[in-house]
């Protein structure tokens, strides 16, 4: 299947819009689409468009994976809640350590992931929904870099040639498949979601998973969570694509209280670049870095050193697995 | 046993010069001494000390343990012949790599390194030299960091109650050990060895093997070796206390040619310091950066990102294990 590209230059929000809206009607008919929310532009932009075409026929679910950052799933269902889009917040936590336990690989982590999100966590949703049809928030970036093998992103089955009916039950809907980052968030924005949303840093769908190197704990998680809240304060201001703070399973050695500590390295990476296809580290200013170093090393347990990414993409990737 | 610091401001190298000569001298006696120099400013001092109190009766050994940087045994060997030192140049590459296969953790390395400098390589070249003495380049901050637990140094015996003579056959001198690192450069500028030596920058005696995370092997030592000539040819220029490159053994995405390599990572230090006991990462320039990142990934196989260490010492070491 080719993929007509709508360029951001390009694109009529507000005609994107109705041309979904009534796309998706038509397709759905009277039946029932299922979502997930994990409150990224994409997501958010298919849930409100979802919204908008069949009001409560869409049944949106934030899957609550524990590898989401500080307060964040709480956060996003009362933020749709404000703009009358009912959310239902499902705890998964146990499912998804379960199935990450002991895995190290890249590849293998996302395959537990989203075959826990599909077959256990969102199959069982579904089944019990009744709903024929899925939402996803695929973009056109996700289809090119997995079908350049670059990276797997869990939802592009059909792009690979996996029939989702018949390896999960139902039918995928894409319907920003068309555009990039740049369009989904001029998308969003035209739906009414707030900056906060439409402005918002990509998160990767796997979530702090992709950002802990080695396997990935309960414990791991926890750290990596309180190093990216660090990263998102202190970067806050700064007008960069997407910043993230990495857990390396190398250890490194430091020192505390005199004595030697065999700890934790912590990667920072922040990119600046229009539609990720292509990205440069930001020259963030050295008080900056510093200020990062001393957060972390003194704020995250067992953390002794804090390194910041200095490679453009390519050959580099945005996320480090 | 208290060691009395000597203070850079406070010594007058020539007299330190004729107090250790004689020092040395009397200790002796007409015994002959062995060492074996590095190349670094320590051991060459020592090896320069040891000469003009001596002479023939200092027998020096470099011994190629296959950790070394490019070139580094010859220009080092041919420096000191220059000066009408004579060096013997020992090829215990095939020992040292054996003895590292397979060890991962950073003191078993430096333990299995110490076992093969002492036992194997130099325990046999001292019994066939008939010598009952060893030089060694020890300086306090050595002795410091080993008392503190921070660092295993291979050299400070002594200090921690081992007794060299009962462990490997015979007396070690250190005829630095009052000094620092700044002291021992103005001591090496008397002794009329060159400012490639005095101001060298300081090297870990494990050598490479202490900038690999994960088993060192003859492909990975080769991998680092070139990251640091890299580093060296880029950072030539810059007035810091040390820079080197570190091998990580995590592995992390990146994409080449159009698909995902699943690479290696470079990390590079620099560091600002008078002392070593406190540092901090130089500013560097980003396209100072930003070149280092482009040879690293165009001319290092396998590298598909390079980082910058942005934390101090403390909490970090300076090297990274």
């Amino acid at each position: 299947m080719t993929i007509r590209e709508i360029r951001a230059r390009e694109l009529d929000p507000q005609a994107f819009i109705r041309d979904k809206v009534s796309e998706i009607k038509s397709v759905v008919g009277d039946g029932m689409v299922i979502n997930a929310l994990s409150g990224g532009v994409d997501s958010s932009a298919v849930t409100m468009l979802g919204h908008k075409a069949l009001g409560d026929r869409l049944k949106s679910y934030f899957i609550q994976n524990g590898l989401m950052r500080d307060n964040e799933p709480e956060q996003i269902v009362s933020l749709f809640e404000r703009m009358g889009v009912k959310v239902e917040l499902v705890d998964a936590r146990e499912s998804f350590f379960r199935a990450l336990k002991g895995i190290t690989d890249p590849e293998e982590k996302r395959e537990a992931i989203t075959q826990t999100f599909y077959k256990e966590v969102f199959g069982r949703l579904v089944k019990e929904s009744g709903a024929k049809f899925l939402f996803q928030g695929t973009i056109l970036t996700d289809v090119d870099e997995t079908v350049a093998g670059i990276k797997r992103q869990h939802n592009v089955f059909e792009q690979l040639g996996i029939d989702p009916q018949e390896a999960f039950g139902y039918k995928i809907l894409e319907p920003l498949v068309q555009l990039r980052k740049d369009g989904v968030r001029r998308v969003a924005e035209a739906l009414g979601l707030p900056a906060s949303v439409f402005k918002r840093m990509p998160f990767p769908g796997p979530a702090l998973s992709a950002r802990v190197i080695g396997e990935v704990t309960r414990e791991r998680i926890q750290i990596v969570r309180k190093a990216t809240a660090i990263t998102e304060e202190e970067l806050a201001g700064i007008p960069a694509f997407q910043y993230m703070a990495i857990l390396h399973q190398d250890r490194v050695t430091g020192m505390r209280d005199g004595g030697r500590e065999y700890g934790l390295q912590i990667e920072i990476r922040c990119w600046d670049s229009v539609d990720a296809r292509v990205a440069t580290p930001t020259h963030l200013p050295y008080p900056t870095l510093e200020r990062l170093a001393k957060r972390m090393t003194s704020e995250v347990p067992g953390v002794v050193s804090v390194t910041y990414n200095i490679t453009p993409k390519p050959p580099s990737t945005m996320e480090a697995i």
